[in-house]
């Protein structure tokens, strides 16, 4: 078993899950699909760069001759790949496609191409039907190595510093913009490379489970719902939603935030290889649903996590893949009456047995000041 | 004639373009597209946020349920197109595709739209072709408003003045990733909402036009490559090529450096309406080359700016079509012979008889220290 974030075989298992899945190759742009098989965190421009990993024959990476340095200086570089560098008048869609077979059927283009390069491929390969790479790369993707769990573990660890250090910038009367610029420095000092969101929903924004920063001062006595991620230098996401009060909070609140305490460890319960998503779901939702809150839960219970703060599994109604070691999600039900709401969040990870929180830190209403 | 930068009525500007272009609709997700509509800066999320241009009858929005507040408080609010929320286990694809005509034979997809969810609507429209709706956007985009060359005017004004600071930050025995972080520091202090590209090229990493910040320590007498941009509050970039020398610098490099400020004066010179972008590239190349320089410059001479760091027009060999006024553009010919290099970049508008630069700080050699 290996160690690396990043390791070698993986292309090769690309290359078998790409024939397996009856395709002819896959087509990978800059973005997660590319980092995860290569490593290369490389820029998303108009220049194509992209990995095509064909189901027989060599992989090989159309590079924008002025990316090549940066390609090769990357973990890219040491994978083996022969990189075919394009000028500034070149195709890359025709070179690229003139070196796949010419009866090539079925491509996999990345989730996140840009349409306008998969209309170009489309028009280089015109007999080729064009499908999600991410049918055959979800099956590798969503079953996290030991080296990504540790990698899932840092992150959480990092997000965790910054909620520890929330009290110090929740003060009545600071905005809800003031105390977000203190998280998202705090997200990077604390070890992250990237700021991906930062809510602070305080009073009744926190009935809004995706609020924006506003100029909103914050109150005495009024509940606030923290939800904060960012990216690490792994390429790995952290995502963990707290809540916190200035002073007492109000007495309906605390009765409905201890249903969303047990709701949230019911749906962590619930999480085993061979649970479904859906199962995940219910268990928190039922408890919310008894306590007559039902309607001020809309949203599902979580999503994946890895390389994208938001992947597969999706824990929805309606999913019924079983889940397995190795896999990462978020739980983080929600109760949102108004004129406040709460959500607790923790990223989760199934394990043989059960589940490995990612997310420590005090799960129950933190008062400050 | 509007002063607004996201005015109202471009919204039946573009159904028009959709209709002649003989496009059913467009189908605009988040990101330049639907911000150049609407003025909505809309997060890409997995949860599909679509904008609906039809050629004919009313435009309308698929929204996540989640996220109807924020759209509803987005500039989008309040251009009367009808929102259309959809939930958790709903499929948003169909319920879009529900509401076209049902001969609709050609759509539009945002150039930047995710594949998986073009993809997705190739499914849910399985009679209607999909071409790259920049086709239809980009007449409207290329040609900016006397409200978007201001914003690129400020833009512009706020990189000047990060590297009228350049000279603070560049002191030999600091690394580039020192100096990096201190530019990207005052990209955000000088009024950008986010930091795009920090390039900082000293000595033989300035023969790279694209150089990743290093740990590499700045020596006295190496000429340093400062390339940097953002993105402002309003959506518009910034982008800026300056060259910095810690004392004296070598005299090869001054000789090649002279050519270089004459041949970025004479492309900025080539640019008035009817020149075609190429005839502006090779007015700056042909002084290269005369100077003998003609192989260490291997990148075209520019890309458009607006809402991207890189749209069209490019200034490229082979782009044949008229300038005209409003068309904004980058001027960023280069000399790469190693062991160093250099490259001078404005930003320029066509006027109605030249250009307009939105980059006025002092394109020589700066020295420093």
């Amino acid at each position: 078993m290996t160690t690396e974030l990043y390791p070698r075989e993986r292309l090769g298992r690309v290359r078998e899950a790409t024939a397996r899945a009856g395709l002819g190759a896959v087509l990978l742009t800059p973005g997660p699909d590319l980092r995860y098989v290569t490593g290369y965190d490389a820029l998303p421009l108009e220049r194509l760069t992209c990995l095509v990993v064909p189901a027989s024959g060599d992989a090989f990476m159309m590079v924008p001759r002025l990316e090549l340095p940066a390609a090769r200086e990357s973990p890219a570089g040491g994978l083996g790949v022969e990189f075919v560098p394009w000028d500034e008048t070149d195709d890359p869609f025709a070179l690229a496609a003139a070196r796949l077979p010419r009866d090539v059927a079925k491509v996999g283009v990345a989730d996140r191409m840009w349409a306008v390069m998969a209309l170009r491929f489309r028009a280089a390969l015109p007999g080729a039907e064009q499908v999600a790479a991410g049918a055959v790369l979800r099956e590798l993707r969503m079953r996290k190595s030991a080296a990504e769990v540790a990698a899932l573990r840092e992150a959480g660890a990092a997000i965790d510093r910054v909620h520890r250090r929330v009290p110090e910038f929740l003060r009545p009367g600071r905005t809800e913009r003031e105390v977000g610029r203190d998280i998202a420095d705090a997200i990077i000092a604390e070890g992250h490379e990237k700021v991906d969101f930062v809510i602070v929903g305080s009073g009744p924004n926190g009935a809004n489970p995706h609020a924006e920063l506003s100029d909103r001062e914050i109150r005495p006595g009024e509940p606030v719902v923290v939800d904060i991620g960012g990216t690490m230098p792994s390429g790995y996401c952290s995502d963990s939603t707290r809540n916190y009060c200035v002073g007492e909070a109000p007495a309906e609140y605390r009765a409905y935030y201890a249903v969303l305490e047990e709701a949230q460890r019911a749906s962590c319960e619930a999480v085993r290889p061979g649970a479904t998503p859906e199962a995940v779901d219910a268990a928190g939702r039922d408890v919310i649903a008894a306590a007559g809150h039902g309607e001020h839960f809309f949203h599902r219970t979580g999503h994946g996590i890895g390389l994208e703060s938001h992947e597969e599994p999706y824990i929805v109604a309606g999913n019924t893949e079983p889940l397995e070691p190795g896999m990462a999600f978020s739980i983080e039900p929600g109760i949102y009456p108004g004129p406040h709401g709460a959500r607790i969040e923790d990223i989760v990870v199934c394990t043989e047995d059960g589940y490995e929180p990612m997310n420590v830190t005090e799960r129950g209403l933190v008062l400050v000041g």
